[in-house]
């Protein structure tokens, strides 16, 4: 029995947490009016679909690569949507990828480096926290975009 | 010797990642111009300033209260500062009381539930992640800000 640091929160817990912002996400998503969601940005930033695609190129790719310790660049141009429902549709496609990757990812492994993308050479479960902190990132310039439009984003502690 | 849940991080690591947000945000108020921080905004949102008044007076007031089992309500009305220099000068003394009062939550406190402010009854791990993705959402509505006002905003991957 080895004497562990006082835990803050469980894998499980984590992985709930994560699933609670991409449903909020998706609901952003939901709310953008097709053209602007491709169209619309403020001055030198991306049109909220394009960051989408950003999202989706990383959280399960990412932990595909963490399970699988193959390191992979990273490549946002194999998904390249043209519709809403198209993006929707990954998405709750990659909500299964993720569950399916994070739960093989043991307590030891969370602790260990890995050379994310072959770039970014982080603990794993400082990676992870940076798909989340990237995604609440993108949403919120998102959200601002709607107030821009003149559109009421949803609330932002709205997860479930 | 009772089994634990697969950990995700410790209690050290979360107040450091929580820390390194912290810095990051006070690079987003130091590059705004002083003017601006207190009077731009975008259709229908508050000003930084604002937000930031608001970040300062959750994170060590909530924590705070989680330590000493006090439950008060929530108050933006005590802290009203005029200049930029005030914000970053109690933002620095939050970085204290954030620390001084984080320390003191065990482990087994973070899986209870705390009615926050009278208000948000959640478990303590869930209240002190929605002080973080709080923090991180309206530091995003800034960095647009910062773009609408043809400004660069610090990197997103800095924060020591």
């Amino acid at each position: 029995m080895t004497t562990r640091a006082k835990q803050f929160i469980s894998a499980d817990q984590l992985l709930e947490h994560w699933q609670g912002h991409r449903n909020l996400t998706r609901r952003v998503i939901e709310v953008f009016p097709d053209k602007e969601l491709f169209e619309f940005s403020v001055q030198g930033m991306r049109p909220f679909s394009t960051m989408v695609v950003e999202l989706i190129s990383i959280a399960g790719p990412a932990l595909k690569g963490i399970v699988e310790q193959q390191i992979t660049e990273f490549s946002e141009e194999v998904f390249q949507p043209k519709t809403k429902e198209e993006i929707l549709a990954r998405w709750d496609a990659e909500t299964e990828v993720i569950n399916h990757y994070f739960n093989q990812i043991s307590e030891e492994k969370f602790q260990e480096t890995f050379n994310l993308f072959g770039q970014y050479e982080f603990p794993v479960y400082q990676n992870i926290l940076y798909f989340i902190d990237n995604e609440i990132h993108h949403r919120a310039q998102a959200y601002t975009y709607l107030r821009s439009l003149g559109i009421v984003p949803p609330f932002f502690w709205e997860r479930f």
